[in-house]
């Protein structure tokens, strides 16, 4: 592979497409960033510190690499990840698992991986040398050498970025302190919160009266009740507001809403208070706290986001040890003609409430999320989640629902990131393949090219603002 | 977008498939239109009116481009149409209809009602001006004008289209006066009628007693006992044969078939006379009429269509203000493997039987009605439907199933139409489609080019004659 | 269709992609066939005789060819299969079965059965005649010469194939007579066994009891008791590793597994000795004997495979008539995330145990297939199975998986084959579509050239004999 990236990778490879979708891609290459939805660590604008080390920044909590090489024989422990209890573990050098994992790149060949990772040093990084296991200590301190100088910190990047606003996701009974740091005015950068109220509206997580403590602090509302929990939620979202908050999001296994009869939710409540409720009434209540949910952003307007249909911690063995997020969550099939039925049937057309879905499961692409999303105001669809954010990935979300849903029921780009760096990458990837899809249209005479251009500036960038009512 | 036609729309863009798929799509693209299954008004040819207006013609009645204005905030009165009861409702102004349709016309792109609107402006009603909100009623002035002319009544353009056959749907206990009229000898436009029983096999739905009362009427049977309502349904059967008809049509949520014990129907069918059914005995009791309507259909040789797997009326609320067909039937998943099995061991390989099956579960086409039809000789396909009639559904459908199914058990192009002036624009597109996909496989030396072009004939003209047994 | 295969068939149709697909494929074309998973029969091997006449040859055996010409109305006993017990059944004439195949040629377009057959005749047998209805009869006598000829023998053909090694799949209850004759060392040919214990794990087959006695003959063990029979398959296991297996196979309709309660199974087992098991019961059964099965293979090494999802004989009367394997088996959904849970959760991780899982619902290929085995170090996926074995097919099985799997997460190809003569041709079939596929992803700058040459090789050969354990 050369060691530049080439200017017209992942555009089309034939003629006209080719032309077309350059000449496409020139008009949004350079358009600003907007992240409604990132897992980017707040800290890191807050206190605006050198990233640590190549591996801190690239390896170690990126779960599509720990998870492919995982999945080759490479313990999560020689990646540098560290059990959460009672075991021993010496920390792994940074260098040695930087090492490890180049010696495994061949792996992520075909992969978005792949891209992310040489794009990042590419274009963010300016790294030159090859790529490789041979070269691996070289790059490590041609990295380093970057990280430790000042335009290389996260606001400086964040700025050579052109990143308009970026959202982190944040728990509802978390303090929001990095993001309280951030409004103190020193920085004009555009960092806002995100609220998910996952861990304090499952009884059945281990953490969730804990959670709900630090919901009572936070609020000072009696989350002994009912009434007082949703008090509490109601406080906290707009303590989220008050920090440049539009949005929600709630990540759940399935797409089941469902209000639970009268006075039911509040007895489920007062019995979880004291013991631990079984899976299927969690499964219930979760469901009615959607609607609940649903309903406070028809209240104060936040966006609603949707994750819906991943079997979080398929692997128990390997949860119990390293806790989540490492790479073993699996997706399952997942309803939304049904499950959604409820919440759209009550607010699908309420004018202050919108929901942005997403999903793993592509066969309800063309079968039940753009018929629904061409038919409810209320409703927009996600990206192409997680796996799918990627070519082949984002080509078949475009085939599968643009021709149901027309473009304007689609949120945009958002780029799910957690390795800051890797956001202009993701950004850019997803605008080159949209330039290559709408350049099949135009192609084949199915758009006119005035059109094209517009539609790619709001694929972009202006649906996202749109959708995210981002002022 | 130039104001005219691209020749090679939707045909291939590069060579040497552009070339191949031109010379097939040149031996098809004058064949004339056999359409075994719309949605047209037989009314509009027994009394050859000229059609009203631009607005009453392509935007009211299209559920489809209903549905997209819905979503992005246009209600449906706004539209044109009517609250079905009680609400003072001004009639809309078709010129403000009409223009409020053009504000939104960006909504379409990439959707094939855009193409259909857009093909049928053009090459139908030689439509020069450019299209737009600007233009929105010059464009009205110039369609009214055209539409107010003899040669644009549907007599007219169904001699112009090149239509051999076109089948209306219709209700098993209508009177089918129209298609009485049509067979008066005055004009030789070949229209039949396609019994459609939805009405008469559900007892939860409301109207089910009073559409009894109209089966009885029509047929003298005595409905008030099962073996009279077979009969009843048998009378009618041979009634809509005796005017044309060589199918019947079936909708259903699931593809469900069973037959119930032996007298359990009966039992069944007497209780719904005195009291609404629950919804699982009634769709027991349908999936039990599914098998009655196969037997009858072994018997008589109609054939069986089965349109499985849409959710109707998902919104409840818009439902009951608007009825039916506004746009917010949901696609949901469906099982054709188990749900078929009853009536396929029984009467999958009769010599008269034959089942046509439509879905909108994209994942069934590989994983169930290819490997079925490519098994069952009773069983065809029917071409991609609704949503996916257009051109990424057909190539999906196409590389789903022909490598498991061939072409001869698929039930070539029918355009499902509403709109009657779009027929010709469907077809064109299907030929299109199809001529591109048959390039590919001439182009990778899967098939010689003779070959291809037989089967670019099968497509759109031989296999949808016979397997609707159209003399 | 001319008569001579085209060097390019099935690579890519335009530059650059054609070039770079060329090229990777001229690296692969010649590679040694390695099949490690067949359904041959051992006895051509063993006994070397020439193939009985052209039908036996390619017509019979095949279930695709059957299932095809039945869907259009050829009855079973017109192509030669025997009905299996009662009715006088004359045995139909081989060269009047072939005239009634290449009657019914056209109904293969499209399809991989056009493309083996065709394939088979012209690079396999020399077949230079034009091929069609009124040549069967030139080439019947033309293949039946070739037939004769010694270089036409199955170990000729065997070693001008290049296969490598090649697994046939057998009985976990049956003798191994041929693959005992096999190493009596007179041909160097390997040809090895695959441990099927399909029949002897569900209580519900009728030939279960009498399987069951056959294993007690061959092993010594007691199989009256749960303990005996579980001795009995292990030590089988270890017979057929003697003869060189290196791989066991399991059918089922689910890929559900799971452990029944402590001594559960025992009683099951008890019951079912005496008296049939009911459906719900004898598939916990199963499901219990996977996790079983799976901890052999931790034990002994066999790399298990798992091929679920197949409704077999979906058609009762047919097989009631003709036996399984005639063309009436149908794909059904199937849920992996969860069926796999406790197997993966208990081995996944084993480093001695290996799982290769084969689906027939595409749709789990990205949303389960893929993210499971980009985790699980056991888990490898098997290449696009039966009706997915196929251009097309393939085309869908990359796109879907290796974005998420990478390749190192394949088990490479097998060719599945029943006819002796396709092992080639399927082959250099999956070789094209790979090279094809990889020049794509080396035309949008997504790997090197020389990364994409080291991939194809993986693809075609490394692959399947790291897997499969292929000394």
């Amino acid at each position: 592979m050369s060691v530049a990236l080439h200017p017209d990778r992942l555009l089309p490879t034939t003629q006209p497409e080719r032309d077309i979708a350059r000449s496409l891609y020139e008009e949004v290459a350079e358009l600003p960033l907007v992240c409604p939805h990132t897992h980017v660590d707040p800290a890191l604008f807050a206190t605006d510190q050198a990233f640590p080390d190549p591996t801190a920044l690239l390896i170690t909590p990126d779960h599509y690499l720990l998870r492919m090489l995982y999945s080759q024989g490479v313990g999560l422990e020689e990646l540098g990840r560290l059990p959460r209890s009672g075991e021993p573990a010496p920390a792994a050098d940074p260098r040695a698992v930087w090492q490890r994992f180049w010696d495994h790149w061949h792996l992520f060949r075909g992969t978005p991986s792949r891209m992310w990772i040489e794009h990042q040093l590419r274009a963010v990084f300016a790294i030159k040398t090859e790529l490789g296991a041979d070269t691996a200590d070289v790059v490590y301190d041609e990295l380093a050498e970057r990280l430790a100088s000042p335009e290389f910190r996260p606001r400086a990047l964040f700025e050579r970025f052109g990143i308009e606003v970026l959202a982190t996701t944040d728990d509802a009974a978390g303090e929001l302190a990095h993001h309280q740091a951030l409004g103190d005015g020193q920085w004009n950068g555009r960092v806002i919160p995100t609220f998910r109220p996952d861990d304090v509206v499952d009884p059945s997580k281990p953490g969730w009266r804990q959670a709900l403590k630090r919901l009572a602090m936070l609020t000072g509302e009696d989350v002994g009740t009912y009434e007082g929990y949703l008090a509490a939620l109601r406080a906290r979202r707009a303590a989220f507001a008050g920090l440049g908050a539009t949005a929600t999001d709630h990540g759940e296994e399935t797409a089941q809403t469902a209000w639970l009869p009268d006075g039911e939710a509040a007895r489920i409540y007062r019995d979880a208070l004291s013991s631990p409720l079984d899976g299927e009434t969690a499964g219930k209540f979760r469901a009615h706290m959607l609607m609940e949910s649903a309903c406070m952003s028809a209240e104060d307007g936040l966006v609603m986001q949707l994750h819906a249909g991943s079997v979080r911690n398929h692997h128990r063995g390997l949860y119990e040890r390293f806790g989540p997020d490492v790479g073993a969550d699996i997706p399952t099939r997942t309803d939304f003609v049904h499950g959604l039925a409820p919440l759209l049937n009550e607010l699908g057309t309420h004018p202050r409430f919108r929901l942005v879905v997403f999903t793993l499961d592509e066969s309800t692409y063309s079968r039940e999320l753009a018929p629904l999303a061409g038919h409810y105001p209320a409703l927009r669809l996600g990206p192409p989640w997680w796996f799918f954010d990627s070519p082949a990935g984002m080509r078949r979300h475009r085939e599968a629902v643009v021709e149901t849903a027309g473009f304007s029921n689609l949120a945009g780009f958002n780029d799910d990131a957690r390795g800051f760096t890797s956001i202009p990458v993701r950004h850019d990837m997803a605008r080159r393949v949209d330039s290559g899809y709408l350049a099949r249209l135009v192609a084949e005479h199915q758009l006119g090219m005035d059109e094209a251009r517009d539609v790619a500036r709001l694929l972009a960038y202006d649906l996202v603002r749109d959708t995210y009512r981002l002022p």
